[in-house]
């Protein structure tokens, strides 16, 4: 593993967004937003995830020259057509606004159609958090996920995002698949050899199993809970197609090379015009300090937060430089030639 | 078991309500939210609960006198007290007003403090569903559910759910506590003896385990997919307290005899000033297609969406007559006078 400055990575970044059609504030969001997810250690959907973003514009199903366009609207609700645009453009100008009719109405919601993959879903949570306001977000994806009962993927794994605002800018930011393990994490653990720390999913036979490669060889991931993420993965679905009108999981292309045309939905809260922000902080402080004080299983490991993780690696990223992997670096460099 | 028809049922726990207090159509609705809840087979929180209902109103922390009110409000966004009426009729009021804003703003958001147990939560999401909008609404509890990687309590099971209109009424209706099991569930399996049918929590030693009893008596619940619903349940707690401004998780009494002053959100969605019903109906039916048509593991047991049996359920206790307890049945015959 090698490290890099944050900058040098951010530059590359950059010079290869324009390579590849996307040129000033655009690509330097683009480029920014993968960063990020690299600085803040979701290695999966960061530098490593550019490559096939890259050739995903080259076959055609990132259109890097689509924007958003409104198509309906009813005060606080609105419906965007994403135009199969870069996903993390779209899910950014999305947030964006709906954080502006939270503003607006108190609360606001963008469902937005025809989109691609979003990457980290966790960078809207931040962008909304940052932004002083609460936020829901969730997107669907391509059959992953067999629903309880069933031997084949018929739902997705459908990442859900929930934020959490805090003045000191440690903010609560949930980012998690329905799968019990995403696919990033299982092709991690299948890269290295190692056991999942518990049942992720199901082998050849039917058997709960820890070995992800025999999960990825059956395609039979588990929901979390059970029959519980089956029902809420069903639900994030019908709400995103159904308030976006776009395409459902049921009908999003298997080949995830051509994984496009996912329906998204962004809900952003802000009370701030009749909440004190320090009245806010405090009923935060007092569920953090709740949480964190509980008796661990082991005392070495004390329990944290969602989104703490994210805030000390980011801090020992920028210090030390971000971690790349050695190829997929060379590989940046000379894409952005 | 007994089968009694279902106006019976009704009118005795309207006797009963009149009883405690309730009159007119505040009696008349808690009776039909308690009535209704047996019908559809959700057992727990029916009729089985109304004693525990009776006894805390008794002990003073329901007070039958108190309606909710609107505390503070920014649009499509609202802040009410429930000053510590009954959980249900407060919960239907805060749901009845989300689907209000949601006419007017295309979505609304109503925070509900100082409430009471809202029983079913499922009711408020067949009552928006009814009503032909969306629904997402969760409850915050007392302290019943440890958080990954800590022995003790501090997070709630926070039930959540999700409501999805149809046409036809054959709505989806998601109504499921982050922990593996309810804790109505896991009494449920350690009355007969049961075990469960995957890993439910620890026992005393911390190791998962499939027996109901041992863990009860650890008070470590397993919350659904480990970490996973460990973050969801602390992010809904932070967005139900904080929106609400009231009470969070860790503030809740810990006796399940003085669990009072919960926090819920309650959040209506209608997209019908631009989407056609009849739009919307078919692209549910799609993925209800899809997914009842899944090739499932046991050929007998095909795929079921989340209220579905619930609408099965109607029908049969509707056609055959409620199941009550014998003896619940003669306490509450007795209570009604």
């Amino acid at each position: 593993m090698l490290r890099v400055p944050y900058d040098d990575l951010f530059r590359a970044l950059l010079r290869a967004m324009q390579r590849l059609g996307l040129q000033g504030e655009r690509g330097a969001l683009c480029a920014r937003l993968f960063a990020e997810t690299t600085r803040d250690g979701v290695y999966t959907h960061g530098l490593n995830r550019f490559p096939r973003f890259a050739e995903m514009v080259d076959n055609g199903c990132i259109d890097v020259s689509a924007v958003p366009s409104r198509v309906a609207a009813a005060a606080a609700l609105e419906r965007w057509d994403g135009h199969l645009g870069p996903g993390n453009l779209n899910a950014y100008a999305a947030m964006q606004r709906a954080i502006e009719l939270a503003r607006l109405h108190g609360l606001g919601c963008v469902a937005l159609a025809n989109t691609n993959h979003w990457m980290r879903g966790g960078s809207y949570g931040w962008q909304a958090a940052e932004a002083g306001v609460f936020a829901l977000c969730w997107t669907n994806t391509l059959p992953n996920l067999p629903p309880w009962g069933a031997q084949v993927p018929v739902l997705g794994n459908n990442p859900l995002v929930v934020a959490i605002p805090r003045a000191d800018g440690a903010h609560v930011v949930l980012d998690m698949a329905l799968s019990q393990f995403s696919q990033g994490a299982l092709s991690a653990y299948a890269v290295r050899g190692e056991r999942l720390p518990v049942p992720g999913g199901y082998d050849a036979s039917g058997t709960l199993t820890v070995d992800a490669e025999e999960i990825n060889a059956s395609r039979r991931m588990l929901p979390i809970g059970y029959w519980k993420g089956s029902g809420l993965s069903l639900t994030l679905d019908l709400l995103a197609a159904m308030l976006s009108g776009g395409l459902a999981t049921h009908q999003i292309p298997r080949d995830p090379m051509r994984e496009s045309g996912v329906s998204q939905v962004f809900v952003a809260i802000d009370p701030g015009s009749f909440a004190a922000r320090g009245d806010l902080d405090r009923i935060a402080a007092g569920i953090i300090e709740s949480l964190v004080a509980a008796v661990p299983v082991d005392p070495a490991r004390p329990v944290r937060y969602p989104g703490q993780q994210t805030l000390m690696l980011r801090e020992e990223n920028l210090r030390l430089g971000v971690p790349v992997d050695p190829q997929t670096w060379a590989r940046l460099l000379a894409l952005a030639g």
